[in-house]
């Protein structure tokens, strides 16, 4: 079975496709901004979901107070096109970076994380040719352990020594706490506030983040701003993680069936290359696909491995099916461009501009 | 530890980057044409590996009969760069992708797979639009449960399709056994061989397939062609395959060690955004470091998780380390360029032309 829209989908564009539906993207957009007011939080969305700058202007527009970035390339898209107040939530090393740091600055209002000496002192070189203050916020580790200095002694420490620098400007603390780790968050958070309040700085900007933690914004006493991110179009993660319902997952993969050489199996058109092998932290299957209770049970680069022993429908090849992705934020990342429809209508192609800006 | 040409890549072009090795990259080039010539066989690379047309022209330069691509998208790319026999090794089905296949007819001189009536039953539309006959091989499944049918039987019928229209010529069979299927594979052509020349047919293209099947190449009697494609670069699961030893992979990712937020662990800037999700077949890690037994456990999308747990030696921030991915094909397809050494000389970036062309 392939809908009206898939058909067009497939005659106009071709498979595999990524589809956004506007609609869908726009109450998205809403609902989070509401809910970040609600908290009485700024909202400041990752673009690493989109990587469009139209759709960072939607969320400027919507009342978002800036953008957070995770790459320099990400953030040089984005200040060209206009957005003016941008986080990169991210340590930058080395003279390349500095350089085009600072190039951002002239652009835009910019402001950097760090967890460790090494970035911080790198960072006033930036600032210096820019001839501008560099904001830097001190990103706490909570749990999660990626990026963070793990005590608010060593996030004292740092921002003691951003403020040390003339060419630095200590904002306040980065935060990403895992879904349960709040009360963590909150007790470390307080004593770094207490600690650089006890050497004058204080904390003009108190981040938290991600969607999956929509459901715990505003808890921590202090902040000042949410970062979602994947709450634009919203993927299987976020449906297992009771922040949005199929409903809500703007984008999906239209994927043609090319072949069924076994009455219990058939390869769709998108494989690795396309949906990533990204499970989405233990998912099952790679993508839940709207048209049969198929699993898409492995990949090569351009294979999709349907596994339809427990389906009753069993697609023909031909047919064109349409799958939310597993994470789609790297799903995107895989795209020059999405199609844009609006319910049944097609409105036209959106680049993913800032798509493969991995530095 | 950075090496100086690693600290030159970093100040030149930023981390992460893909660093490929021309002299590696032609020596593997030589090694592979040399051992199909050996085998008495063709060499038809796969291009998904590289994606280039400048290391698809040096293929062909060593002797290459023509090549092969997954997508038209590919093709296209090398078609437009003055390849002319190309291999699409997939199944093609909708209006939008026969409009395209005519016009690359126009261009070079065209094969494609097929393994159902529905593709065959499709194909003639993009012949009859160029003007020109259109080459098919008929897919054949011989234990990987990917596309192809799966009996001999099958093959006979589409192949007797394919000759009963005007528009296509058939021209033979793709195999693409497992690594240790070749004796299966054999049964199977050799059956399906006698049916076709039984309705008067023959089988001039008998192409088998895979870098780790280098290992086969020459097993199958009657095979024409070889379509090797990962061994231009190489890649952890090429050496855990053994065709392949650390020096031939001719590709790594030079990432920067962005955080040491606690003793054992660490952070890069590479995540699966640059270094994909693909285990390679469930290898302990996602990629091999060279400079530290250190293990990249896990990933965000724009970080990579070093345990150093198991290291004596442990990175500094800022240390810049080279990596060699668990499966090349899919790292290529984040880059849009890659840059290219010659030893310790950096000689300057190339393009990755085809680079996300999935459709």
């Amino acid at each position: 079975m392939t809908t009206p829209l898939a058909a067009r989908i497939a005659r106009d564009y071709g498979t595999p496709a990524a589809v956004i539906d506007m609609d869908k993207v726009e109450r998205n957009i809403a609902r989070v901004q509401a809910a970040c007011e609600a908290a009485g939080l700024a909202n400041r969305p990752h673009i690493k979901t989109h990587k469009s700058p139209l759709l960072a202007k939607l969320q400027v527009a919507a009342g978002a107070k800036g953008i957070t970035c995770q790459k320099l390339g990400e953030a040089e898209v984005m200040a060209e096109a206009g957005i003016d107040d941008i986080l990169i939530s991210y340590n930058l090393i080395g003279e390349e970076k500095m350089a085009r740091l600072a190039a951002l600055q002239a652009k835009a209002t910019m402001t950097v994380a760090a967890d460790n000496s090494t970035v911080v002192a790198g960072l006033p070189r930036a600032a210096a040719q820019s001839g501008r203050l560099l904001n830097v916020v001190v990103e706490c580790d909570t749990g999660r352990k990626r990026a963070g200095v793990e005590t608010p002694g060593e996030a004292i420490a740092l921002a003691r020594e951003i403020a040390a620098s003339k060419r630095l400007n200590f904002v306040g603390f980065m935060l990403y706490p895992t879904e349960t780790g709040w009360a963590e968050a909150q007790r470390f958070y307080d004593e770094a506030l207490a600690g650089v309040r006890a050497h004058g700085l204080d904390a003009a900007m108190v981040s938290t983040g991600g969607t999956p933690n929509l459901k715990n914004v505003g808890k921590l006493r202090g902040a000042t701003e949410h970062r979602p991110g994947t709450y634009i179009y919203n993927d299987r993660m976020q449906v297992k993680a009771g922040v949005a319902g199929w409903d809500d997952c703007a984008l999906t993969i239209y994927s043609t069936v090319v072949s069924r050489a076994g009455p219990d199996r058939g390869i769709l058109d998108a494989g690795s290359k396309t949906l990533t092998s990204d499970t989405g932290g233990g998912l099952d299957g790679h993508g839940l696909i709207l048209e049969h209770p198929a699993k898409i049970a492995r990949f090569a680069e351009e294979h999709g491995f349907l596994d339809l022993t427990r389906s009753n429908t069993r697609p023909n090849v031909g047919d064109v099916v349409r799958i939310v992705p597993n994470h789609v934020c790297v799903v995107v990342n895989m795209m020059d461009e999405v199609v844009m429809v609006r319910g049944e209508e097609i409105v036209g192609t959106l680049p993913v501009a800032a798509r493969g800006k991995l530095r």
